[in-house]
C-alpha cells in the first residue's frame, strides 16, 4: 500500500524542516509575457520544492480557462516531484450520490493526495471522500475571508459554529484522514481550532498577501509536537516580484518561500 | 442588454407551463452502450425541452472525466435551446479572490446563465457571483441529504442555522439575482424558507429518486403567484427505464417529465 497524505506531509515536513505549504494560484494576468499557467507553476515548483512540506493548487485559477484549464491542473500536479504531497484546493460539498464524482475528480482524475471541503452538507457530502483512507480531507472550519464571520461565528447550541465544526471534523476523524481550515488572519479562532483538535491535521491560509500574523498563527496552529499544521502562502511566494524574467522571478519566490520557511520555524522553535 | 435568469426563467416557466427543471447529471455506469455524456444529455434535452423551466447539469458527473468532461459540459450546455435557461450545479464556496475565477469558470467560459453555491465564507465568498447582474446564486440553505441537519438545523443565535442563511441570502438580495436552495425532502423547513424569503426564486431538489413528496414540497416553495420555484429531477426523468434503446429511454424520459410538471401543476392549482 503507498503511502497516506498524513505519512507523505510529515515525511516532507522532516526532509525539508518546513510547514510552508505553497500555494499554485495562476493568474493570468500576473504572469510573464510568454509564460502559461503549466511553465510558470512548474518554474515555481522547481524553485521551491526543497522549502515546502506540500503544494496546494487551487481549481478555480485553471477551471476558469475550461478544458484546457483542467488539462493544465493535471499537468501541475504531475510536475509535483514524488517526495512533496498535492493538496487540491477544490472546496466542494455536494449530495452524497455527486460527491463521490467530485472525489474521483480529485483522487483518481487528478491524483490529488487530498483535498479542502465544505462542512456545510454534514457526513454524508465528506464520506465519499474519507472513503479514500489514505488520502486526506481538510473541511473548512474558520476561513481567512473578511466576512467569514457571517455564518462562522454565529452562536450555534452555546458556542461558535466553527467551533461545532471542529467538533463534527473531530467526530468524522474515525480512519484519521480529516484535517481542517483554519485562517491565519484568526490566531484566537485557529487557537480554539487546535484545542479542540488536537491531533489533526491544520491547514492555515492567509500568511503573506492576506496578512496574518505570521508567528501568532504558526504559535496557535502547531500541535504539541510543534508540527501538523500547514502554513500556506500564495501570492506572497509566487508574485513574490512582478516583474523580470521567469528566472528572476524563480529566484525571488525561492528568496520568499525561504524567509517564510525560517520564520514559520522561529516561531515554532525549530532552530532556523 | 440580454435577458437576465429571471426572466429566462419567467419565460420558459410560462411558455412550457412547467416548474421542473430537469437536471443533468450523466452517470457512465448508467448511459446504454456507445452513448457518451453529450449525446445521451443531448437526446434528454430533446425530448424534455418544452416541459421544462430550467435545466441544470452538474459539474461533478463532468469533472470525474477531467479536460474532456469539461468539453462535454461545455457542449451539454450549449446544446440546450435558447428558450430554456441553465443552471450550473457547482456548489461552489471560496475566498473573494478564487471566487472570481470561478465566477469567470461558470458564466463566461461554460456560459451557464445561473449558478449554485456554498454560503459558508459569507457575503465576499458570493459577491464576484452576484456583480454578473443577469445571472443568478441559488445559496445552498437547506439542503435534501439525511446529514444535513448536522449544521443546518444547528440554533444559531436563537433560530435553525438555515434560517439565518435564508435571511442572509435575502440581505444579500440587493440586485434581485439571489436564490436559495431548499430540499423537496423537508417540507416543514422548505416552508419556513419560503416565508422568510418571499419573493426569491427557490431551486428544489430531491424529488423523485431522492423520495421527497412532490405535492407537499411544491406547496411549500412557490411563491404567491404560484410560482418562483424550479422543482428539480435529475434520476427520476434520465433514468426512468434503464433498459432499451436511446429511443426508447428518452421516450420514457418524456414520459417521466410530463408526469412530473402535471404532478407539480395539479399541486400547484395551474390546470393540467
Amino acid at each position: 500500500m503507498s503511502a497516506s497524505f498524513r505519512e507523505r506531509y510529515a515525511a516532507a515536513a522532516a526532509a525539508n524542516r518546513s510547514l510552508l505549504c505553497v500555494g499554485l494560484d495562476p493568474d493570468p494576468v500576473r504572469l510573464p509575457d510568454g509564460v502559461d499557467a503549466v511553465a510558470f507553476s512548474r518554474a515555481m515548483i522547481e524553485a521551491t520544492a526543497d522549502l515546502v512540506c506540500c503544494y496546494k493548487p487551487n481549481a478555480a485559477f485553471f477551471e476558469a480557462d475550461g478544458a484546457a484549464g483542467w488539462s493544465a491542473l493535471r499537468a501541475v500536479i504531475e510536475a509535483v516531484p514524488a517526495a512533496v504531497p498535492v493538496l487540491l484546493d477544490a472546496k466542494r460539498g455536494d449530495v452524497g450520490h455527486s460527491a463521490a464524482f467530485y472525489a474521483r475528480a480529485a483522487f483518481e482524475q487528478l491524483g490529488a493526495h487530498a483535498v479542502t471541503l465544505s462542512p456545510y452538507l454534514g457526513l454524508d457530502a465528506l464520506a465519499p471522500f474519507l472513503a479514500y483512507r489514505d488520502r486526506h480531507s481538510f473541511v473548512l472550519c474558520r476561513t481567512s475571508n473578511p466576512s467569514a464571520g457571517e455564518l462562522q461565528n454565529l452562536t450555534a447550541d452555546g458556542r461558535p459554529l466553527y467551533e461545532q465544526v471542529a467538533l463534527l471534523a473531530r467526530r468524522w476523524n474515525v480512519h484519521g484522514n480529516v484535517g481542517l481550515v483554519a485562517g491565519a488572519t484568526y490566531p484566537h479562532e485557529l487557537a480554539r481550532v487546535r484545542a479542540l483538535c488536537p491531533d489533526q491535521l491544520l491547514l492555515v491560509p492567509g500568511v503573506g498577501a492576506q496578512e496574518g500574523d505570521l508567528a501568532a498563527a504558526v504559535r496557535a496552529s502547531v500541535d504539541a509536537s510543534g508540527g501538523g499544521a500547514l502554513i500556506n502562502a500564495s501570492r506572497a511566494v509566487l508574485y513574490a516580484v512582478e516583474r523580470g524574467s521567469m528566472r528572476e522571478r524563480a529566484r525571488a519566490a525561492r528568496r520568499a518561500a525561504s524567509e517564510l520557511r525560517d520564520a514559520i520555524n522561529a516561531a515554532r522553535g525549530v532552530a532556523v
